[in-house]
């Protein structure tokens, strides 16, 4: 097979304006599916963004899904769109190795719920991609379209690299640091880290409380609509309300005050990406949209000082939630867990359920106060990442640009906007609990005023 | 193996007593467990309790555990303790069938938490005790011991069997509407089911939200000791505080003033168990306990009418809760599931996520008009179950007395304190959130007033 130019640059693939030339048969999911096909031919053997593909499976599904489109009787709007599930969660017609040698192989014999949704909804399961050990930090060698020397982030780094590489327009990840946010500004995609418990999470393998299942994809609608058909088909977790909103996207709506947050990683930041925001935000505010920093408002700095040490915190939360299953990993074959994975267990099994209590306390203090901001901005603003994709596979990249919004539970947007080294850098809007549809408005607002 | 005099009348082993003679090493875990397994030989093969059994990995246990008695150094109070694991939780040694033919043989290469955290503690899990079909309607067989032609409850079906005739001090059991208290009532065993969230319950296949994790023990002690063994290992669910209370179980405290509560079972209870109730709350009022009851209490009325429709709701929760992975289980093989299982699927498909977040809003609304009657009294009183185990093992019996208690998320027990019919009946005791050692006093006291 000869290598599509695309081969050379990634150019990503949205799928949901395709979908207008289905009924007349011009066009069609199962040729959609192809060209989705040819960059992963052209792509995979340089990327590695995927563990296992199911090519027979997909192109039955994308067939099926073609003649209703066909008959005019699609099951959603993205009733034949090729997705990946990142592979730490239960998919029936291929392993669910979670990025560890423990599980290699392994299979549940079900689907997980996003993924039943999904199937559901007449979306087409490509293939499951790559994520670090435990959706934790262990990288499994999946690089970076855009520069093959450099990481593309993790834990959901198979998702991005597919995305990106226009292979998929849109795949599964999951956050509890930076998973999904992360990996999407390195790789220059749409990132949607939803509400803490929007989208049900079951059938997957990171149950911690602060992890949130959400998508990488091709366009600001599609990270919205897959997460959308996916609520309406599985709910959230269980007792929670679920992502709520429009069946067709958020429209536009210009927010008309919004905060600055540094978070811990302004400090680190390259010049590049410093100048990038400064000028996204100055742009902003040329266009009419009031900026609060912690220099001017006395409520963002509080926030800010509030979430200083929501890395640590996070960490130290995630080690207690995970001292239950790596304690059973570990007594199965410890030579397959990693040394960060052991390092985890052990700060875990150093912790009494009182340290945790009081974790859970001091979370709760910071959701609070930062619920607080919700009457006074629509948004609020930050890098996706101090900087663009460092160079090497081996670390996943610096999370502190996003670890706050898993540590609030919040709803976190990454949109490709921002260059840093010439590479694609994302720009983070980070909305409030249960108001996902709300940041989506205002990220669509932005994507306009800042294209 | 000649069948010992309590294959006639089952009698329960509490384990807790014994382990005053380990140190000398006059009596050991190891001899304890064969005690057990001489009940198991001539109850089982009556009885039904057991899905799965792992005798050589328990008695090796045991001899470990004996060993560390003698050097005084055991890993907890319930080291050596032979349990059972419900079969809807995850064990390493033995496969997790979930009262399910799809499950036939299911292994998942891990233990679950809780049983993770038993191991930990010394304890020795002898075998996976039979659930109905995913802990939800449909019996699998076992017998009641009491009355081989009556059921044993469910969905904690074996736990109950095997803790009643004396082969187990203790089992795990599971609660969503009535699973623990139920089985623990018509078995005459205690049971506990804490606050929601309060026993981590990773690698339990039944994640609804109000569903808990719990004990069913020979002994109030061990109803306590178990679950706080496991909560110190374990904790509670991600993000939920875990049950908290003293290591060595909360002594007896009178309460001042408690509250009768009918529940939707007062209607359809035996006259044997209205009148052992009766009896009792006689008996309480005569020990100077102010009893409050839906006459003559404004706030107690409140609650009686707010839980009315409990059953109702909690069944349309757990249908949308059960959506997935039921879609998923009917994908795979229709035919292995039962029709009560598709009639729940069913349901879900005929609801909405707007349906379901209704349906959370009122659960919260009545959880929050219970919680204010903590102000008034200790706990609230009602009978575990309207009657002593019905004749035929069909059906699991009448869940009417207990589903308040899981729909309020509010810790439970059921003591073997009532008697209707010639055959156990449970007092439930209930208490209010994250307050589990609360409602573990005041049993302990009822326990002394009412034997």
């Amino acid at each position: 097979m000869q290598a599509p130019e695309t081969a050379t640059r990634p150019v990503m693939r949205p799928y949901l304006a395709e979908t207008a030339g289905f009924a007349s048969g011009k066009t069609t999911p199962r040729d959609f599916l192809e060209r989705c096909l040819g960059d992963l031919a052209a792509w995979e053997p340089k990327i590695g963004a995927f563990v296992s593909l199911n090519l027979d499976g997909a192109r039955a599904a994308a067939a099926a899904s073609s003649a209703r489109w066909r008959a005019g009787k699609p099951l959603s709007p993205i009733d034949g769109m090729p997705v990946g599930i990142k592979d730490i969660i239960e998919t029936i017609d291929m392993p669910t190795e979670q990025g560890s040698p423990l599980f290699a192989g392994w299979r549940t014999a079900r689907d997980g719920a996003a993924v039943a949704a999904l199937r559901e909804a007449g979306a087409v399961v490509v293939g499951k991609t790559v994520t670090t050990e435990f959706a934790a930090t262990v990288a499994r060698g999946t690089r970076n379209p855009w520069d093959l020397s450099r990481t593309p982030g993790g834990s959901s780094s198979g998702s991005a690299a597919a995305v990106a590489a226009g292979v998929l327009p849109a795949a599964l990840g999951t956050q509890v640091i930076g998973s999904t946010v992360r990996p999407a500004s390195y790789c220059g995609c749409y990132g949607f880290k939803p509400t803490v418990g929007a989208i049900n999470r079951g059938g997957s393998y990171d149950c911690l409380s602060q992890s949130s299942t959400g998508t990488i994809a091709a366009s600001l609608g599609e990270a919205w609509q897959v997460a959308y058909e996916i609520a309406t088909r599985a709910g959230g977790d269980p007792g929670f309300a679920g992502l709520a909103g429009p069946p067709a996207g958020p429209p536009a709506r210009k927010p008309r005050k919004i905060a600055f947050l540094e978070t811990a990683g302004w400090a680190m930041a390259s010049p590049g990406a410093k100048a990038a925001m400064d000028d996204a935000l100055r742009r902003l505010g040329a266009a009419g949209v009031e900026i609060r920093t912690r220099e001017d408002d006395e409520q963002v700095e509080a926030v800010e000082s509030a979430i200083e040490e929501a890395r640590k915190r996070s960490m130290a939360i995630n080690a207690w939630e995970s001292r239950w299953p790596l304690n059973t990993y570990r007594a199965r074959d410890a030579t397959k867990l990693s040394g960060p994975a052991l390092a985890r267990l052990a700060q875990a099994e150093a912790m009494t359920l009182d340290d945790y209590r009081a974790l859970l306390r001091e979370r709760a203090q910071t959701r609070a106060l930062y619920a607080e901001l919700a009457d006074e901005v629509g948004i609020t603003l930050s890098l996706s990442a101090p900087a663009a994709a460092p160079v090497g596979i081996e670390s996943t990249g610096e999370p502190a640009c996003t670890v706050h919004t898993s540590y609030l539970g919040i709803p976190a947007l990454s949109l490709p906007l921002l260059r840093d080294d010439g590479l694609p850098l994302g720009l983070q809007i980070a909305g409030f609990a249960e108001r996902d549809a709300d940041a989506f408005a205002a990220a669509a607002w932005l994507e306009g005023a800042l294209a």
